[in-house]
């Protein structure tokens, strides 16, 4: 029963075999192989967009270098105060941007809002005391399991862009989103206003493989320069291009995905008809934030459950998450923990 | 006839087996598991040595992380002018280490000189207008195939630690020194006075995994601070944790070590007796830098094979990059088009 | 009608004489030179402590070089929101430190409160994904013109120090403060748990000069290399040294400050009688915040008033500053305007 | 006797005294003052071209500044082995870049030549491994004494520009240059294709102050945020512009080179013929490279002279450097005591 995080768990077979496969014979080194071309232009294909691809082994490495790559050591990223980057990435951005702000904007369930952004712009932009705001990062799913609909996305885009801000969008559960609405990659992407994606496939089955998807080519263009001198431009490409080509490929990024949020609303539905028991955010993807009684909480421990307070030690909200290969069977049984705890 | 680097080989099949394995259930992340932990415990006992281990994927994050944990950024970092920190890595060292200076000093065969270190020192050492030298880094194989012998490690280490630098030993072909000298892990590092050292398995066989190794425990207290915001740290690390394991174990790394050099040994045998044709550099581990005719070169690209010309287009210096998996009749092949080239 | 900011104020006359006077002669350079070995000794004699001093010659200097001393790149810096460092040096503190995080804790009248503190530390202490608290920093006199009760600066560094923090005092208007409280300039700092002071001269009539000092030595010790790299030392030291050796002499910070603060008085009091006139913040240095009605703002600008809307252009609260050569004529003929304004 | 450094010499009576009137009434902080645009407009003038001008205090600072408006953190700065920004900025172009790379290309007299550049380039251009050649820096007058021809500064600037390099002038010793070939600011600078000019006043009479100077103004569009958050801009930035603007006027800047120059010259006449006394360089500027006998070394040290040796305690090439206030008395002194000590 671990619902600790969803990169608890390994690497989908697919993706496993996809590695193996790539495994045969010498390749170019540093991305000059046949893997990576084609990971590009599948990519293209289906975000139905020109884009420039850049693989990374690390969600915070996505982040931090497409970050980097528009926003410069004097100027803010805004962004909502539980996003990742700001709250779990350790001054990753602040390091690869050279020293840039992170300014948070507060909104309900995760989620920026385009009026919010438009009260606090122009601001302080061309004034040169103050940071100046040059891109909106938001999370698709968010960091509270909830899901930017198209037309939020293009609403924050367009107060971003009339400013002359980026958007970027940290994917790290993009898929998760993606099949929550049943909506194409286009649609949540750069036909919404995103420039630049981080996509996001090692929570969702890979080993450790995230594309750093500019949408605007040009923009990209120095990111090859920004990954190499950060370290994160692997010799052996190959194998990331083969994780992610293969996530893209037959569905699985989908399948995997409606695989881990099925599984959350079966936790959500069997766990808030409980007493004393309720969800804090809407479940659209594969967390769950869970207000409980203490005593379920500790039960659920003593039981074998893995998860996590929310924001301390004191905390009667959990966190629940699910992966692409979260058993019905653990969901089950936690459920039923729960169940007889609440009976109590 | 794939010489072009010993990165564009594969994975060694142990190690690909060893990722395999390590997919079974779900395991705490970031470096929780137990396969990490193993991996520490076992390092120390190669060693000899209390160590700490920092698993890392590409060679430049290990160095410039290294680096950056011995070096202040007003400091400078004194390595040959060949070396791959000041010339194949972008800048890396000085991004990690916030803007310090790798100071080049020159010697032959690619490697530093203990007397030519003494002669700089104390040099600009508290004078704040001058970059303070900081730390010594030595590349093992170096980037001309050639090994330090335990002696020279430390007498260069002597000096070094005389001035209150430390000493970092990029050994992304450490394998391949270790089993030319038929040295011990620990006569190479920390006996010779090493403080802390990049283990590359990367070119040795690994899909992409370095392990950062601090000999001095203190030293590298901050190392999981800089790594985390660097993007280096893996979510499902027991993946680069199995790879390094897998490479440490039942010799591998020793005998995958021993396969390449031996092919370059091989290489170098067939062609330095060639009209025309001579090595640049002693031959001590899988490199070799040739000098050949024109004619050979353009004859050698035109029959299949893949190398480089060193440094520059028009040079007649070639290099020859052994792997663990260089098929031996890929040598004889390359061996035999040579010399009926030199015959003509 | 100058109330726009004490840094539209000039040069003190002494100040000015000072530095005429260590133009005799040739002098070394860089700090070499014999005033700035008596600047250190005489503040050593001000603050009753040993002490290592660093001129230079912007407040946005002395406070990232200061910072960056105590706080490592993965590091955070806890501040008011409205403390000069986090919103008015354009990212000079993530600079300086390599990309170091400014965390914001609230508090009424520009003041960070102990408790608030306690309540978030230890907090990520430890925690690889987080930026780690590294220091407090707290503005004397605050960006509200409300000034630090030494009990609240120690309230506040035993917080810090218990939890491994350092404590910077961002001392800028520090004379202000200290002419207010008719306090030491020991109480203000080191007794009170100060670890390191950016003493402001600037605002209060240098031409352009600040003393980073350290009451622990070692602290500093980095110092030297850091301001040099960041191009702060200058070659002709003894002119920033001779203008902070005037300032602390015969009490001119003293005197300065307390032309300033009684303006600032002198116009709280006048203003704060009329109607639809309230101050924001008590008056306790030379700052005031007033909201008064926007036809009066209005006024006041057409009848020459220099000053500024707090916060936005829509603002009715609007700050005024005095300095060290407010005239009392102007303070009077400013009331008078006002008064006429709001008999309308 | 003090031929240490022109940066021990005080300020020129003409910039005291513009000082002093710049202090008249209140100014608009951080370069809103009228002093600053009259500034502007004066080197327009006196460049014969429209120019972005910024103050700051140091040479370190504009170097700094100049070079990382023109090179990305992975670029390169190609510049002579001698120049101030390698060797005596403890590292501060690599901390305002982010991380560039200085490379030296060596050449006589501490100039570079052309066609040394030329084959280097494009060398790594676009190569995603090596550090991006981005600027080459030129120090006018150089580190040895030596002055540019504008045709040598045309032809480097020519190889610089068919690569896409920016020109960087390091002009701390700018007027001394121009004063020796009697050419105009404009030969010196953009005619001869010139991007930035960092141009000093400070060795040659100022208390502190330099001028970044973009030829090309658009280039310089960021430099205000990077001042800024680098703690150069001054808020009482008139005092800055007070001295830059007494100093090109009424011809200060050249008045005060000649005279450095011309004690330089008599320096080096009254020494060169002496038994055992050469000149390592040729005297252009206001600094002399002197090699001497041991004996007429320390017997200079024990009358009284203040020079360095140049590059060691143990060399016997001492440097000798005149400034705009050097006495002629002191020259006739000097060199009279090394003839006499010659004659021992």
């Amino acid at each position: 029963m671990n619902f600790a995080s969803d990169n608890t768990a390994g690497i989908s077979p697919e993706i496993l075999a996809a590695i193996a496969d790539a495994n045969e014979g010498a390749a170019a080194s540093y991305g000059a192989d046949p893997i990576t071309a084609r990971l590009e232009a599948k990519l293209a294909e289906i975000f139905e967009h020109e884009v420039a691809v850049f693989p990374v082994a690390t969600g915070t490495a996505a982040n931090a270098l497409a970050l980097a790559a528009v926003t410069p050591p004097w100027g803010a990223v805004l962004c909502h105060p539980l996003a990742h980057i700001t709250c779990d990435e350790a001054n990753a951005p602040e390091f690869y941007t050279g020293g840039a702000k992170l300014v948070s904007v507060p909104g309900a369930d995760g989620k920026l809002v385009a009026d919010d952004l438009a009260a606090l712009l122009p601001g302080d932009l061309g004034n040169v005391h103050h940071a100046q705001p040059a891109a909106v990062s938001l999370t698709q799913a968010t960091e509270c399991g909830t899901v930017y609909r198209p037309a939020e996305i293009a609403a924050i885009a367009d107060v971003a862009h009339r400013h002359g801000l980026a958007v970027h969008m940290d994917g790290a559960r993009f898929a998760n989103a993606m099949v929550h609405l049943d909506a194409s990659p286009a649609e949540l992407t750069w036909r919404a206003g995103v420039d630049v994606l981080s996509l996001g496939a090692t929570k969702n089955g890979a080993l450790g493989a995230e594309a750093i998807v500019f949408f605007d080519v040009q923009r990209g263009r120095e990111l090859a320069f920004r990954r190499k001198r950060a370290g994160h431009l692997f010799s052996k490409m190959r194998f990331l291009s083969a994780q992610l080509d293969a996530y893209v490929t037959n569905d699985l990024w989908r399948r995997n995905a409606r695989h881990a949020n099925a599984a959350a609303t079966q936790l959500a539905g069997g766990l808030s008809v409980l007493p004393g028991v309720s969800l804090r955010h809407p479940v659209e993807a594969n967390e769950l934030f869970v207000e409980m009684p203490e005593a379920m909480i500790v039960g659920l421990f003593a039981a074998g459950g893995q998860f996590y307070r929310w924001q301390g030690a004191a905390s009667t909200c959990v966190r629940l998450v699910t992966a692409w290969n979260t058993a019905a069977s653990d969901v089950a049984t936690f459920v039923d923990a729960a169940s007889r705890l609440a009976a109590h």
